[in-house]
């Protein structure tokens, strides 16, 4: 599946030509953002909850699978297998000051997936899942820890969406302003935003000789943070 | 209305102590976020878009307003009014890496609005909330521009949600590790993110000379940028 096929309900509208149809855009920001807004629909009201997630693209899904986790007390875990939901992920890229309001706007990528909720149930895959999940914020945690307890995996729901409904979009560049407006001489740029991290706060109970791991090092350098030394 | 009053689907279920009824970190949230993510019910499928948005504590509705905008065109504006939908604002503070990888976790603060869409359609308050959402960006800067024309304003849905049905959760700190994990002598800490500007772009089309405005000068040092010079 190279190409996204967007169904009338992930065809983009507005805007048409801030969108992709590249199934190599889908996951790039899958892979950099880290939480994403999962939409349900309870007692008929939209409910919308930031979570974390893990993506892997060989999953057993069509278009391959998104992970997402949570307490077996959830109610929304609970409630979701066998539903659509939706979960949208959005990066931040800059604010547009454009001459006018009208014009302003923000730059950003941002992915729009709907799917049939599963259950994970399968012993191997809620593993896979969970480890994926610690992955995605820092790639190579996983394998520096112990294995999770079988408590543990009691207390944890592991759900599974397809990745095949899907749309991306996004917007880059300046300002576009009318002609009229850039002849009045009023400022205008691009204040370019990203997520970044500062310097790193070991835990207060971790001994001071304990280096900081490469994994947690490189995942700074990623986010911009000062060197740990 | 000084406290939240949560209705039973904006009560928290999981993690009550991370919870707020305090309005005032309602506003502290909505206040630095810069995108919500709304949640509508399309077909009966959730649908879960990121957009700008503004707040008026004060506005008309019931705990004050919460204002968004878009195209005309856009079928999710026309379809809201009187429709019930989820607001949710997200502010990622800190990947949390403990010894287990179930202690995993995030620090964040949130917010869940709940509420019922109303059409701005009095001049006035449409003009007031578009001058918000500019400002809301970067403070200030409506000061700076032009009216909106008749046309902009012709081209331009604005919705109200009341801020009355509302949630604030959030989590701060270090990981919460089991003992035998912390005696375990892996390493565990709180790498701090936050949303940072880099050195604002001025458009090509503005005039060399033309200096960067007070206002987007604010704007980029409370999100860390460089001074403009």
């Amino acid at each position: 599946m190279a190409q996204l096929s967007p169904t009338p309900r992930t065809t983009i509208t507005r805007h048409r030509e801030r969108g992709s149809t590249d199934r190599a855009d889908l996951f790039a920001v899958l892979g950099e953002a880290l939480v994403c807004h999962l939409g349900l629909v309870r007692d008929g009201a939209p409910v919308v909850l930031p979570t974390i997630y893990a993506v892997d693209p060989d999953g057993p899904d069509d278009g391959g699978t998104l992970y997402l986790h949570g307490s077996v007390a959830a109610p929304w875990l609970v409630e979701a297998p066998g539903q659509t939901v939706c979960a949208t992920f959005t990066l931040l890229d800059g604010a547009v000051l454009a001459r006018s309001g009208f014009s302003h706007s923000m730059n950003y990528r941002s992915a729009v997936v709907l799917g049939e909720v599963r259950r994970v149930d399968d012993a191997a895959e809620r593993d896979h899942a969970l480890w994926l999940m610690v992955d995605h914020v820092v790639p190579g945690r996983s394998g520096t820890l112990r294995p999770f307890t079988r408590k543990e995996l009691a207390a944890t729901t592991v759900l599974a969406l397809p990745l095949a409904e899907a749309s991306v979009k996004g917007r880059s560049g300046g300002p576009k302003d009318e002609p009229e407006d850039v002849a009045a001489g009023v400022w205008a740029g691009v204040i370019p935003l990203r997520l970044r991290a500062s310097a790193v706060e070991p835990d207060a109970d971790a001994p001071d000789d304990l280096p900081v791991p490469d994994d947690v090092r490189r995942r700074l350098a990623g986010w911009g943070a000062p060197d740990p030394g």
